[in-house]
């Protein structure tokens, strides 16, 4: 089996979004899997001194025309979710929380969080709308609540969001596979291609 | 015929070159024309107060990995020249100069410009290179050489600049078809789609 796609998003990434909802049918044509890695593009942000693309004069609304066109393209069910862009911590912290526990839900956790900000308009930036989601699934509601405020949980996310921006991880969606990396939805397109050909 | 597309590029924007060698095909696939617009990309950086994505810390060595990637998956002869980037003033200038006179030529003298400095490193950023591979072309070296510093041309220029920004162009390539606005070489195939379809 090839190695796995390391899958790197912020929640609250429209962009990111539009390549959950493709990754997996990529990687799977591949046999490949996907290790999904949520993390916070505030720290890229802070880092670089920029800001979300969509925030940006002239960048931005283009790209709300780009993000509705591409989504229609695809077949993605989307909507510009309002408030946009928000704090994606406690999506993050629920999700890693989660992972060491049952990997495959914590998966699914991440696709209902995304589907439920932007295609039904929840609040991802608030806790309660990420607890109800999670509740949906059957998760404890007390024990994630709980998870939310600890300090090994939020140890545990930052030390993600560490790891990502030392591996150069600098947008969402943002793809490494061994020694290659690939930004953007844009350029699922190459990746599809290295994974089929053993790279060029 | 359908509408022809617009296309906008800096001369030395490595993307807009990679662009260049692709959207004459393309072009030509749906019976459709092409509007070769340079423009000065420093005007954008002002604008919106950003900078070229080579010279930007980590999206900058990413680009450069990405854009030897992406010229070898399209089989488009490439290297990053030294110096670079390089102000193509005195390129745009010949452009606009000769495009009234004879726009098939103005045309090849771009192509030529481009794959003079991405393909044989030859500095864009300076007027003498200008005015040589304008020669060669059998462009009259004296009259180019006048046209660069006649302030009809400048004008020209910078008219040709402003009207790209009130259309909203911030990026190398660029196209516009109709309504409709692609950013970059990744949106080249929503382009093709687009006028495959007639959009959706």
């Amino acid at each position: 089996m090839p190695q796995a796609i390391d899958f790197y998003f912020d929640f609250s990434s429209p962009y990111g979004y539009l390549g959950s909802e493709r990754i997996d049918a990529l990687a799977a044509k591949h046999d490949c899997d996907v290790v999904w890695r949520p993390y916070l593009m505030g720290a890229v942000f802070k880092q670089l001194g920029t800001s979300p693309l969509v925030s940006q004069p002239v960048k931005g609304p283009y790209s709300r025309h780009d993000l509705m066109r591409s989504a229609r393209l695809y077949g993605i069910p989307f909507n510009i979710p309002d408030p946009f862009p928000v704090n994606s911590v406690a999506a993050c912290r629920a999700f890693y929380w989660l992972v060491d526990r049952d990997a495959a839900l914590a998966r699914q956790l991440a696709q209902a969080l995304y589907r439920g900000y932007f295609i039904d308009n929840r609040n991802l930036g608030e806790a309660e709308t990420v607890i109800e989601t999670a509740a949906a699934l059957g998760i404890d509601r007390e024990a994630l609540g709980a998870a939310l405020q600890d300090g090994e949980v939020k140890a545990r996310l930052r030390t993600e969001v560490e790891a990502a921006l030392e591996k150069g991880v600098f947008g969402a969606p943002f793809f490494i596979h061994g020694d290659e990396q690939f930004w953007g939805c844009d350029r699922m397109d190459h990746l599809d291609k290295w994974l089929e050909t053993g790279g060029w």
